[in-house]
């Protein structure tokens, strides 16, 4: 394969890490390019311990400007807070480079959706067009033929990923699902504040952001589309005291009370036949987060509540690697002509 | 007031640890058997060692026989596994004992229930009518004369407290009630199992016992009650890599889509006005588990998804005590005619 | 008893907030004023939701003038940051308040020993003499005579009190003390910088301050004055991923290597026979920083390693409750005539 | 490269599951016998869930027997208890198989040794003359070609490493050393007993096995080596609340008080400088388990403690993988001819 230059803006958050992780073992792509305020002047061997005397440890970290990046790069991460990358993006890719976007800032096709849940101005609208929803899974062929990625956020990948199958198969009433969401505390980003503190995560737990998170737009769109019809859901994010992962249980009624498991499993199964980073659990088995850590799979479990007539899904991903920095370099892969789970086959952290 | 002589059953448990922690500091009760086939023989300072030189600590840990503690003691608490004090409480009772039950044995109305749930056959059926749920905030009067207390689950208490204003104000469907509860490890007690060593739960999430966890009827029987008509609910746990805490997020569909907050509120906050240990939270605020760890403090926040239609209500306790050995304490307090809060005032341990 | 009006200086951090617990059920002391600059204006209830309808929940938090704090207290605490005390501790005993410092101001005797080590100029020299070093169990007397107490840091309360018996016993040689020493995250305070918060502690361990940790002068400075000559020892703290508690693991050359461990237990036991707090643990018994949580005690185990002629010495605390505010509420009881465990009575929560 | 067909004996354990891990990734090693009596029956993907769909899941484990091991593989690696070994080995050695034992059965050459500090007798004292001890580093010619790898302990892999630049450069006293270690929780092993129950590990610290602990004498013995006469030291470990990780503080003496610090990291750099797995930390840098986590690296930091006269290094290791599999793994490498890296270079997992 060709080296593919790459750069990284925003490396020093949480998914920023997680691609230099990701991005020192791949075969083909080489870090060619970090850019981060905080620790610019340092390599990232220096700011990361961890990758000292890997691939790109000797990279110095820069201020951003689009002018280097293009000239340095054939593709660019943007790891940064929702409101940068629709200013970093246009000059990008006038210059030619592909982009992928971390944040939400072209996720939501519909810029007033996108104002009233980020209470921001959208400057670059002409490009929601052209973005395409980053899951491999589901848009393979858009993704491979696109310039900008909008990577989805952790939530809406782990939701949608569970929610998918039971939906395509009209399983259950698309009005009535509840989406009971727990995260590992890198889902908060690194931004010293204290209720991130250890002290205050450690040995607790705790809802936040209920009930308007915002990741809500994003999973309603997306189920929307795939329903084929407009649904509002209930989404309430938690916090876990872990580092990584994150789970989805998600309640809905079955379209017909009567189903049955069978019927609901090999539906799932069906969904995913052909995509080996969904595994669909046997009956009985319930999803850990631990299985999945730092790998791209989306394991998911469909129970059956038949005392209620409800179908209740868990689903579970990495929400660094699969939920941010791990499928972003999967849209990449298939932007750049490479096998899709290049650099990222390893076996899950147990 | 009068020392009154206490027995505690099944000392090696975590609930067990708990009573013993609580009643070292009690002004009116004194350990006066402590039982358990593990450390028969030991002293309780030497099987615990944080209770070291603290009252109680020089007790002998010993077999349990209903001889032997009807002798010694006014209260016994029985902090057995399911099926051990339907054996245990009728000779106790007889003998003039009154008895505070831990498990299950006594809390379903119904035998063929408790059978269904617990595979288990029931030998002392003509009890179940004379048992009181103790929960105090509901239930005072009744628990002041009863002599045998069914004290609840931990999963029932956070559960039906949460849920008690919504229903008794009428402000949600009880036909259309999910209970997604998350809880700390301690709540799957002290039996040395592959699942529960440390590095099986620190840095992971998962569900368990979906979709028929034993505490469910339990729940549906309490909220039946309250809301005087037959409801059945999905209830479904999560294991959090925490020691202590749980908390349910509880999702209903409003009756009136138009309810406002402050209707809501106001609701909550009446439910609760005389009942210091019930927490109503301040409009905008989440209840965490650290904030009531160690104490009898349920912690509850509703909170209107306008866009749905739904109340979420967030319900917070510590399991071990609030769900399990403080509030069995209140109870034999109420029973023994002493302050309800005896030996419970203590701040949390945040 | 009088109820003693208390003044809190710094109640944001975690020694403040480990002060307003014990407080809230203390039977003498009454919370007058909560001073801090990050949430004035708030009550302590709405700042700590756990303390919402205990005693000082309706106190109103200020910044701190010490006009107000003379007028309002009888005795006052600085929980305040080195160099903060050495400002506001005249105007107090000027005005005729007690004061407990938190703080490092006033433990070193030797104002250029302060000033090499915390890089601060100190301007109240004059103070050094009458401040009182305040372990309760060394300097019962001075503190109650004392109007201004140095509160003395979490190691050196925990490496103290572990070596103490060892010198006075004339067991090991002082010049060959290496104390390697274990703290919870709370030690680090609650400054929110990158290197705590949650993801950076959890599910990782390391060294911190090597080989210069500002306690170490403390600590050879008390461990001289029992030893009756000059002493320098290695000292190395490290961060453990848990929230409180402390254990010091002091290895010290025997003075004589055929020592038995009898004679080593039985010194201990003499030490410390009439403090409580301090619980030497039987022959094969290691202590847990579980076992004394939330509380006073300091567990201590004497290892004889005789292959090597070494003693090892393991101390445990809990750094917030022992190590700070606990003992800070010890000398305040001394110093008001109070018993010396008011408000401090409760079990460890293990 | 040529598959090369392995055994695992063990598999159930967590030194199992973690080489089954990297055996999934290894570019010419095939799992080709998964041996354990708990898990007999199932497939290594229903077994381990992470390893679902991966290379190996499909193997079904079974009870061990050299007659079907020696058949089915070119090399074996046994990760089963004290004593087990010494009866496994003989008879693959004497089918053709190559071995690499993870138990201390031909770790220590002197018989009686073993016997005394294990309590077991030793059943195969013949083979002990040519088992290698495997540090890769340390012994690569050796390694490469044996047939028998005693692969080291945890303790001693970072003990050994951490203390052997300065032995060799004689900066250190080796009559005086003490190292304090702190271990995650996978170091105890899988078998379910309440000590290791996450409520029991979950915020608390606390030593273990003072002052005799099994690592005890193989770190002599390869210290005396090393050092080229007789050494005695003190070692004693802890627990952390975390799942992988191992950090060695080592407390030594000087041999020349007045060393500079510049001639201690010269020192250190040269004798690691063609091992890249063995990182020396730049000045005022202190290592930390998370940045080699799930690694085979080593960080290493000297530091030079002026006021005392001492070094003090810290050295780091992922216990499971460069303490026990990866470093098995790399052993096998070696003696299969295969790069010393192969399957083994991953970034560590921070």
């Amino acid at each position: 394969m060709n080296t593919i230059r790459t750069g990284l803006v925003g490396i020093t958050g949480y998914a920023g890490m997680e691609l230099a992780r990701l991005l020192a073992g791949h075969p083909a792509m080489r870090l060619a390019l970090a850019c981060s305020r905080a620790g610019a002047g340092k390599t990232l061997g220096e700011f990361y311990p961890f990758l000292s005397s890997l691939a790109g440890a000797e990279v110095v970290i820069s201020v951003f400007t689009p002018e280097e990046a293009a000239a340095t790069c054939d593709i660019v991460f943007l790891a940064t807070p929702a409101g940068a990358a629709m200013g970093m993006a246009p000059p990008l890719l006038a210059a030619g480079c592909k982009v992928v976007d971390f944040s939400a800032d072209f996720r939501l096709r519909d810029a007033q959706t996108y104002e009233s849940w980020y209470s921001l101005a959208h400057s670059a609208t002409d490009l929601l067009e052209q973005a395409v929803y980053g899951i491999p899974e589901l848009y393979a062929d858009d993704i491979a033929r696109a310039r900008l990625i909008a990577n989805p956020g952790c939530y809406p990948t782990s939701a949608i990923l569970g929610l998918y199958a039971a939906i395509k198969h009209d399983l259950i009433l698309p009005d009535d699902i509840v989406i009971d969401a727990k995260s590992g505390a890198t889902g908060a980003g690194r931004k010293p504040v204290p209720p991130m503190l250890f002290c205050e995560v450690a040995d607790t737990f705790r809802a936040y952001s209920a009930p308007r998170h915002r990741h809500t737009p994003e999973i309603e769109q997306e189920i929307s589309r795939i329903a084929g019809r407009e649904v509002r859901l209930s989404f309430t994010p938690h916090l876990v005291p872990m580092n990584r992962g994150m789970l989805c249980t998600i309640y809905a009624k079955l379209k017909n009370p009567h189903t049955s498991f069978e019927r609901v499993h090999e539906a799932f199964c069906d969904a995913w036949r052909n995509h080996p980073w969904v595994r669909v659990l046997p009956e009985g088995a319930l999803p850990e987060t631990r299985y999945v850590r730092g790998s791209m799979f989306c394991d998911i479990a469909p129970v059956l509540d038949a005392r209620t007539g409800r179908l209740i899904i868990f689903s579970v991903i990495d929400n660094l690697c699969r939920g941010a920095s791990g499928q972003a370099l999967a849209n990449a892969n298939l932007m750049c002509g490479l096998p899709l789970n290049a650099g990222l086959a390893q076996s899950p952290f147990a």
